[in-house]
């Protein structure tokens, strides 16, 4: 049985010349400061980044804390107020670290979502003041794949002392990001979404004195991580690569997408997409499917029982069966919130993968009717 | 010119087995948790360790902060003190953390070293009490080589509630480790030091009861890293290479480091040998060189311009001028610690290597006299 893989938001494989590109690295003793310091031109470069300069970190949640943190931080002791703005759709990551800097003393600000998944940007406009220090917002949600107001945010921000921080895991490789044009202080990403391995990720900071401000206190943290050269090295052929391919890929993963979805909604009555899965803002593999005939956990069994791989909820909370925290916020309840699943589309999905996808799940569901 | 490396302490190259059998698991999707096990398992048995558990973290100094920390706040929760108790020798990424933790209200101690460069045991004694939450004190010292007394420290603590950290990241692979043994109740270790990849690191921690406690605390640092199944899987397969090979390895290096010793020894008057480079405990790679005649930083460059590569003083703090805290420990003033290399051999490190170091250790003193 041929192994589907629908779940690259999660993870992606890595590209076998990502592999490559690593290889001499391992090898070799020198520090090779250097390609760490074209890796972070590279960033510059294709992420359209003018000012600032990227650092590197163990991953995505890496660098949520530690940018998220230091910003924070940065903010109090220079008196520029102790509230965080964020959004009821966060990565669980960013969720556990406000709790713990509202333990700290900070004051966390929780702006709702609309049906279809995005930040009610009148709700942020009006909770901006002079104590927020910091406004932080994924740039694309990582269950539904909806793209968040972040350039409205920025503008909104742009002359004000509030700092911005966006989390652009999910966005990287599968959105067009312009930090020059963003207006964001600072960003996320991490490797192992665009095709590079596990354990690398970067940090964005726009602003220079903010950066050697709270460069102390990444020092720390970041010692041993950012010497990790061949995931560095990976990570910036892994991004090369996705600028290299980005239109067809894109291309590919909506056109599936669009296939996936008319397959799966004419299977069942009572089938729905969460989210704006069509709209050209969202993210190109990700789709959100509300079940009613089943539990979404069941449906992540049952896949796998013939070989597919996709995911029932949020990506870090696999194990976990409490129903996910984005699907509450679109205004499921807890039953209804357990009955969705997420597929995700990369670029080794093949259109015999869709087909045998919507089969398993005819099947699927042709079985719960029959034990009915 | 053939390169010839003499820096193992600071990092080594990884080994062809290693990446080897790292490669499957890049293009794999699947989170392997059997392999992490496996590895911890390994671990387990390797080390001697009959309970407890071994985590994967991004490196030595992740692992020294994580663990620090996480049981300095354990035992503070818990009234058992808020005194730490280390040495003079310890790795800069410790003393960072110590002095933050110090911010935070704990109490550091500072127990003194030999001349020779090993804890006044008797000193660490004294300054013992009910306020100790923990001791921590390195295995092996990255810049001496010099053993510490563990077994005499965990000998004296095993009945008391103050808790004993080990940095073993510079013993491992080059001592005998039997964590049965050594009435420690947590160490970290590191991937680089034993011819696997940088960024990657273990955590050991004996009482389970202790690691479920401190588990939170760790989480949150670890979910990304610990995900790291490549660099984990080189780790464990490095652990067990160094193993297969240990006595091999470590005769093979005592004895370049007796030539070593003896022929720079040999080649002028006033040079001298820190620490305790023959003693069967010491690291048997390690040599620190006081050479009266030259600046160490200038050797480290005349070294480099004729293709070797040593290390001046801490190998964290390269690139920093000021001279290294072991040697000011030991007793040497300012003008004097600056007059220190330390050269360590590797397994790949040849006979004709170490007859070439001398030859050019004796070229360079000529030129000194010359210049004189």
């Amino acid at each position: 049985m041929k192994k589907i893989y629908l779940d690259y938001a999660a993870t992606t494989p890595v590209k076998e010349e990502v592999v490559s590109c690593m290889m001499p690295y391992f090898e070799s003793t020198d520090s090779h400061e250097a390609m760490v310091r074209k890796t972070s031109n590279d960033f510059m470069t294709l992420l359209h980044a003018s000012e600032g300069e990227f650092l590197f970190t163990s991953g995505g949640t890496h660098s949520d804390n530690a940018l998220i943190r230091a910003l924070a931080y940065f903010q109090r002791s220079r008196g520029k107020g102790n509230e965080i703005i964020t959004s009821t759709i966060e990565h669980p990551a960013v969720y556990k670290l406000l709790e713990q800097l509202e333990n700290e003393g900070f004051k966390i600000i929780y702006i709702p979502v609309s049906r279809k998944g995005i930040l009610d940007i009148e709700a942020l406009y009006d909770a901006v003041c002079d104590k927020t220090a910091l406004v932080t917002v994924m740039m694309i949600n990582n269950e539904l794949g909806t793209r968040q107001p972040i350039e409205a945010i920025g503008d909104f921000l742009k002359n004000k002392e509030t700092l911005f921080h966006i989390d652009a895991v999910q966005a990287l490789g599968s959105t067009n990001i312009d930090l020059n044009r963003l207006h964001v202080d600072a960003a996320s990403f991490s490797a192992h979404k665009i095709y590079a391995p596990k354990g690398c990720g970067a940090i964005y900071i726009k602003n220079k004195t903010i950066l050697t401000d709270c460069l102390d206190s990444f020092f720390n943290q970041l010692c041993d991580v950012y010497d990790n050269i061949p995931y560095i090295v990976g990570f910036g052929k892994a991004l090369t690569l996705s600028h290299e391919n980005y239109i067809e890929s894109i291309k590919h993963r909506m056109k599936l997408k669009e296939k996936l979805i008319a397959g799966m909604l004419d299977l069942a009555v009572g089938i729905e997409v969460n989210g704006l899965p069509l709209d050209r803002e969202s993210h190109p593999g990700i789709v959100n499917f509300f079940v009613p005939q089943m539990d979404g956990d069941s449906m992540v069994i049952n896949y796998d029982f013939n070989g597919i791989a996709i995911s029932s909820g949020s990506a870090c909370s696999s194990g976990a069966l409490s129903a996910s925290h984005v699907m509450k916020a679109i205004g499921y309840d807890e039953q209804k919130a357990k009955k969705c699943i997420r597929m995700t589309i990369g670029d080794y999905t093949t259109l015999e993968d869709i087909e045998r996808v919507i089969e398993v799940t005819e099947e699927m569901l042709k079985g719960i009717k029959y034990v009915e």
